[in-house]
Formats: structure tokens, C-alpha cells, sequence
């Protein structure tokens, strides 16, 4: 028979195998595993080590074990529509997947006249002035994100002086007290090319990208942020799960 | 003072321009003009005659007038995460946005073996016999999507006979009885190749395209349909609008 340790540990693999632990999802700590399945301290902690030298598991210092993505493609996979997902920090995601972020930031200015983009066919503007941060997202010092973001100054008075490593929406929330409303999103796609000046990802050859569109919508319907953002084609995918009774859209079209 | 039919065309203009009223949404009908206007019905034939005379909107006999899809970039939207827009029909969509749908069948054929797919990171399964159909989809004779699905027969037996230009969701619904409990979809993109032998989309340097993979799961928990399909890139867009009340994705992950 397996030592105690291994049986817990490949039953934490087949929920990973099956789904319904998700990469990124924290795995037990060690102590609710002594709880659950009444095993001493140094068997949950041999549980939680043999996850991580398998590979499955990624140790986060103060925060957790996570389960790793270990997806054959290896794409990251981010859930689309979910607020909870918008409102996670993105180099926080990274490091649960066991990928080291890091962020380069080319241009932080403030735009005296405003900004205005079409979404889903809608104009949303935000009137000057706007502070503008151009942001190069790495995970183990891979491009994987060419993030624009566009911030209304006088729904966010001095923002510009804020750790922005923070996830926005929440600065948006807790510092500024905004009530959001709605975070509007379309997902495009175009191919990259290795010579386009404006082109930070350094691909060797031609690659697709998302291009991400969003607009965040206060509950006065005035627009705090407008988003234009290009992630790696080869490294992501977007998911959506949609439920009968829970199905959005459905109330935004008559 | 302009005459009183190109004051209310004018005013839906307004509302299309606005994004009140998306493509693919109905105009109002002559009747309800004459009801909400208190018009004639020669004015309010005469308003909706206007706004297909500029553009603006399509008639589908039988059906109604319908928002044509006029933004700048000329992408089709398709909203994700929603269970009405994905119980909506191809071709109707195509229609109602002023494009002329076609279908080819490239192949019809069942696999006694069963189909598997990975959707973020979970295994989805349908046991064999499989239907599987392999549809190229054009508006005006240009390859919009390239759709395969995979359709268990065990839990719809003999749907090949059936017309599948009915959306299939509502074959599963309707004819076999099915209560549907989840969609999932997880999008990619990758770059498609002029000279690759698999590539239909026609295009004479390399495309972005969408890579869709869906699983349609019911009530039970048993698979009954699988999607691989791609979407081309340079026409359409996948939007998705989350509110904090509705968020989806929130219950999925704990």
C-alpha cells in the first residue's frame, strides 16, 4: 500500500486532472488537510511537497500552494465576463501559475483632451484630463501582454501618485468609492509582425494577438477607465462558461 | 422643418448611432410606428423605407427591419457567454446584418469511436456513435466559419436525418427533449497560412482566426456536442459584458 501522503497527494492530482481544480485555485493548506482528512503535520506537509516536485503545485510564500497550469497547449486561460476574474491582479495570477511577473512601464503621461473608443458598436468617452499608462506585462520575461490603459483624473484625483500594481478595479472601489456598474469587453484578433516598429513581443515571425477593448462604466454612466490591450496569441485563450439561468446578454438585448 | 417621416428615421438613426440599437436588432414595425407615433402608415412606410434607402437597416421579408451592422471596422459581433445569443441561428444573424448566408457541407459522417476535447483544462467526452459535420459557412461568398461539431447520438438518435440549418441548440432542446445545463467555450487564435492545404478562408497572406472549442454539456452531466471550429479574423469580434450582480464565473471558481 502507498504511504498516507501519496494517496492524498493522487487524489489532489485526479481533481486536478478532471477539473475541478482549476490552475491558479489554491490547494489546501496544511492545516485544513490535517483537519480533513485527520493526518499528522508532517504527512500533509510530504502531501503538499510531493504536489510541487510533481510539478502540479506551485508554493506561494505567505499566501498558499496553487495549482499549476499544466494545460498540454500551455496557454494561460483567462475567464472572460466573470467580475471577480476582472477584479484579480494580473501579476498575482502569474505567480500562481508559477510564472515570475514583471512589469515595464513605457509611458505614463496625462492627455489634456480626453479619450473616446467604440465598443460593441457604442462610443465611450472620458473627458480630459486622463491619465494614460502604457504597461509591458512579463511572465518570466516573456511579453505576454501590451496593456493601455486610459484613467478619468476627475473621477480618480491623483491616481497618477497610487501603486498601480494594485489591481485597478479594486483602486477604483476602495480608494475612490466608485460603484462599477458595468465592464464592457470585445476581443478582436490580428496578426503581428516581427518588424512593426510598434510591436514589443519580439516574435520571430508572424503571430496572432488578442486585441482586448474594454470600458468600465461607473453607476452614474460616466467612464472611468477605457482599456486597449494586446495579449499573445500563442500563449492565451479566453474561456466562458454560459448557464441557462444564468445567462448574460440575455438582459442587454431585447 | 423636414417632413415628419425623416424626423423619426432620423431619430432611430440617433439610437443606432448611440448603440441603443445594436446590428441585428429589430426596428420597429410599421404598425408599432403608427401606434407610437401616431402617424400614417404611409409615413411610417416611408421611415423605414428611408433608413434601408441610407444604409441604416435591411428588411427580411416575413421577419421585420433589422439594425444592418455598420461600424467603422466592419466586424461582425458575436456575444459570448450568452445562452440566447448562442441559441441564435447562423444564417439568421448573417440575414438579419444585410449578408447573404451559404453552407457547404464538407463532411457528414459518424465515428463509431467517440470524440474527446480539452476545454479549459477539463476533458470533455462523448462515447461513440459520433455525428460529425464539418460545414463551411460564408456570408456574401466569403468564409466566415470553418464549424465542426461532433454530435452524440446516443443522446440524439438519428439527428442526421434532421435539418441542421436549424440551430442546433435548439434541435437538442426541442426534438430530443435535452435540458442543457452548460456551455463551454474557450477561444484561441492562431495564424492561418495561405498555402495550408486545410485553410479554406481563401486569404492571400497570413490571417489572424478565432479558434473556438465548445462543449455543450446537459443535465446529466453527458456531453452531447463538441465544437472545433475558427472564425475569421479580419470580420468578427466576441464581446462580453460583465456586472458586478450578474457575474458569471464568480460561483465557478470557489
Amino acid at each position: 500500500m502507498n504511504p498516507k501522503y501519496l494517496v492524498i497527494s493522487n487524489e489532489i492530482i485526479q481533481k486536478i486532472e478532471s477539473g475541478e481544480l482549476q490552475p491558479g485555485d489554491k490547494i489546501p493548506s496544511e492545516n485544513e488537510l490535517i483537519i480533513s482528512y485527520k493526518i499528522s503535520n508532517t504527512t500533509a506537509r510530504k502531501c503538499l511537497l510531493e504536489l510541487e516536485h510533481q510539478g502540479w503545485a506551485n508554493r506561494v510564500k505567505g499566501k498558499g500552494t496553487f495549482v499549476l497550469n499544466r494545460s498540454e497547449d500551455k496557454h494561460l486561460t483567462r475567464v472572460l465576463g466573470s467580475f471577480h476574474a476582472i477584479r484579480e491582479s494580473f501579476n498575482d495570477n502569474l505567480i500562481k501559475e508559477g510564472l515570475k511577473p514583471k512589469n515595464i512601464i513605457l509611458e505614463k503621461t496625462i492627455l489634456e483632451n480626453g479619450i473616446s473608443s467604440k465598443i460593441n458598436n457604442r462610443h465611450f468617452i472620458i473627458e480630459g484630463p486622463v491619465l494614460k499608462i502604457h504597461r509591458l506585462r512579463y511572465g518570466n520575461d516573456l511579453l505576454l501582454k501590451d496593456e493601455t490603459r486610459f484613467i478619468s483624473l476627475s473621477l480618480c484625483p491623483k491616481i497618477n501618485l497610487l501603486d498601480l500594481d494594485t489591481p485597478l478595479l479594486k483602486i477604483y472601489e476602495i480608494n475612490y468609492q466608485l460603484q462599477l456598474e458595468n465592464v464592457e469587453r470585445s476581443l478582436g484578433t490580428a496578426v503581428v509582425n516581427p518588424k512593426d516598429p510598434a510591436n514589443y513581443f519580439e516574435n520571430d515571425k508572424p503571430m496572432a494577438a488578442f486585441q482586448l477593448d474594454g470600458a468600465v462604466v461607473c453607476n452614474n454612466g460616466k467612464v472611468v477607465e477605457i482599456e486597449k490591450s494586446a495579449y499573445r496569441g500563442d500563449k492565451y485563450k479566453f474561456s466562458i462558461s454560459a448557464k441557462p439561468s444564468l445567462s448574460m446578454g440575455d438582459n442587454l438585448k431585447p
